[in-house]
């Protein structure tokens, strides 16, 4: 199978072509092999030549773009011109989108008719966002789907009437099964490393998306039969067993929304001190709607005078443990907690670099705490210098991971791959 | 021209393809277009029959991964079998090579020899980094560069070794001169359209690269002879005059560091209250190293009574004219000043959504404050919704562009074209 996409942008590098990855990693997960990938501009004579070559060496083409009203969009006449067919208007396809624009009180435009003409006999498939309607069509040999270029109309579009046809289609008849666990604090090698101890199904294997700072494991099984849903979730409970509480989230669920559903359930409130990260863990947390209802406060207190003006850090603290401490870290939870007055605070000291040769802590150094009812938890971490932005984005997450793990009542303290502890007091 | 980017994590979308975006974005810039992007996997014959078909309908051909150690990387062999010739150690490389990691302490390993087999009679690309030496070789009539996959590794190696040679075999012995314009407040079709009045010189042509919520602007001019770059120069100023101070920086600079550079000049000190960024601009300014230098405190005040208790935000204020509102703004940012003692101070209060229909204001509404020694200014935006967090990073943009509008003296409430002002008081 091959994916093509079109555009200029695209090949010019002005856009990254992230629908062929999207597309690619849709259909491997699906058990669907894409063998080749290639990327045309806008010249008709270049797309006609590409949809040829494609015939001639695949059963099944997906191609991405090229479906809009403008005259960059020739997608549509080059497939028709591969294939030996005219243009012609699409009334079904009109019938419908004049239908669900009158809903909306708008009506059929000439931009439309342009849109929907599509080569002789293809088979349309309906966007069910925007105005650019796929088309199933044959050139030569090969099947080929024609899928609109905007990301927000392709992923329905391809879920809702693409895919499935294609496992019914091009699949073996297998069923797929796919369920994905998000993991921090224990990279993509260390993953792999831990879980070939576990004694997977032949019908089941694994899938990594590494994201810095975090790891997507996927499960997938693929098979026929009664017994192979039993046998997924099997798996899927060994894999998540063995990675264990690194597991932050399952499915498309993120940390920020894993902490708030259990600071809504346990009816917490939070502050946040903030040093190195700048407010980043703040503005992390706040990706997630309706975190304002417990999310009170934070502070950056990027200065010692800051942390001791702000949030009643004794001056003597600093001057006995430096500021990249955990007695700091531990102060300022406490001050803010108190400041704030609420059930919890986080803080977090540390060295995001870069660093001159004299730093007394290098870059990738953070100093966490928590502050709770019944007192003070807290850590030091040591990771790998990922540059300053990286710094911060995984000490942001360290710090997010320690309220994540006392509200699930997990080790605060775990036994990280990806950090180390920094021993001070 | 084209470029094949190998590997199964590539194919498969494990990893989105940005070393072909990139390297298609540099070879435009530099006048070279490249007409057709192929990705295979790790299959040597499917290296094998792209390679050839690629040599077949190309002058030059740039081919990216596969260089390094181990079983997966096969390119080398592929290359050499699409030629007709045999693996050879290349002694020249492994010489600088072994002086290089004698230098660093290190010594040749089996991985470096095996890296090091290339196909008969290639010359060898240096890498300047890395071990995986890149190389020339002609198959058939074409022209093939093969390049490392670690972008850390291609780009130096590009630059240095690549491009050079490029120019002077297939460019057509034009200058490439490049400017690049950062600019914030106005959208790729605004700028567009302003510029449409500027007569250009027949050597020079814009481009555009959006990327929420900026633009950058490319002014290329490409050819020959002495009045090129006066030619070029003037282009440029034409463009930066028409765009005007929607330019927040040049070439390579960020926003944090423009900023950074005239708080250090102007001996400046800054403090920050955010609501709805919830410290996505304090998080953002901190992206640029030293900026603890004058960055001295800020503050997340989610809550109306976190705005009240901390900054002192009178609670009739609040009251009058709701909390998203230019006199909250100002209270907030005239309370963090003094609390913090700084000589300038920021603060932001808007609505980052999703709202419900009984909201008071839309999504993508920000009231902006910036108080200074003799006073503070104010102003209230709109902009499209561009979802939650989406619409989070254009507000702490606006709160971020009126610090350097003050800091350069240029207009603080600017006639942006993608946001449109707010009316309250």
């Amino acid at each position: 199978m091959e994916i093509i996409t079109t555009g200029e942008e695209v090949l010019q590098g002005q856009i990254v072509d992230s629908n062929a990855a999207w597309l690619a990693e849709q259909l491997n997960t699906h058990g669907l092999d894409v063998q080749r990938r290639t990327t045309v501009g806008d010249r008709l004579e270049d797309l006609v030549a590409v949809f040829l070559e494609a015939a001639s060496r695949n059963r099944l083409v997906i191609v991405n773009g090229g479906l809009g009203p403008t005259s960059d969009d020739l997608t549509a006449a080059a497939a028709a011109r591969a294939a030996g067919l005219i243009l012609v208007e699409q009334r079904d396809w009109l019938e419908q989108l004049q239908a669900r624009l009158k809903q909306q009180g708008g009506q059929l435009t000439a931009a439309h008719r342009q849109q929907a003409r599509l080569p002789e006999g293809a088979e349309t498939i309906p966007n069910p966002v925007g105005s650019a309607c796929g088309f199933w069509l044959t050139i030569g040999q090969a099947r080929f789907c024609f899928t609109p270029g905007p990301p927000v109309e392709l992923q329905p579009l391809f879920h809702q009437h693409v895919l499935p046809r294609l496992l019914r289609e091009f699949g073996d008849g297998s069923q797929i099964l796919l369920h994905r666990l998000q993991v921090f604090g224990c990279p993509e090698s260390a993953v792999a490393e831990q879980v070939k101890a576990v004694e997977l199904p032949a019908n089941t294997r694994l899938g990594y998306r590494p994201h810095l700072p975090t790891v997507e494991v996927k499960i997938i099984s693929r098979g026929q039969g009664e017994t192979l849903a039993a046998e997924h979730e099997q798996a899927v409970a060994a894999i998540r067993r063995t990675i264990g509480d690194f597991v932050y989230a399952e499915a498309d669920e993120t940390l920020p929304a894993v902490i708030h559903r259990a600071m809504q359930q346990q009816g917490h409130s939070l502050a946040l001190a903030e040093s190195c990260t700048a407010g980043w863990a703040a503005g992390e947390l706040a990706r997630q709607a309706g975190v304002s209802a417990w999310l009170r406060q934070a502070w950056v207190v990027y200065s010692p005078e800051a942390k001791i003006c702000e949030l009643g850090v004794p001056a003597a603290t600093i001057d006995e443990h430096g500021v990249i401490s955990r007695p700091v870290a531990e102060a300022m939870a406490m001050g803010a907690r108190e400041q704030a007055g609420t059930t919890l605070a986080l803080a977090i000291t540390g060295q995001s670099g870069p660093v001159g040769a004299d730093a007394n802590v290098p870059a990738g150094t953070a100093c966490i705490a928590l502050a709770h009812a019944d007192g003070v938890i807290s850590a030091g971490w040591q990771h790998r210098d990922f540059g300053r932005n990286g710094n911060r984005k995984v000490q942001a997450w360290l710090l997010l991971d320690l309220l994540r793990r006392y509200l699930h009542q997990l080790p605060v303290v775990p036994v990280y791959v990806m950090a180390k502890p920094f021993r001070t007091v």
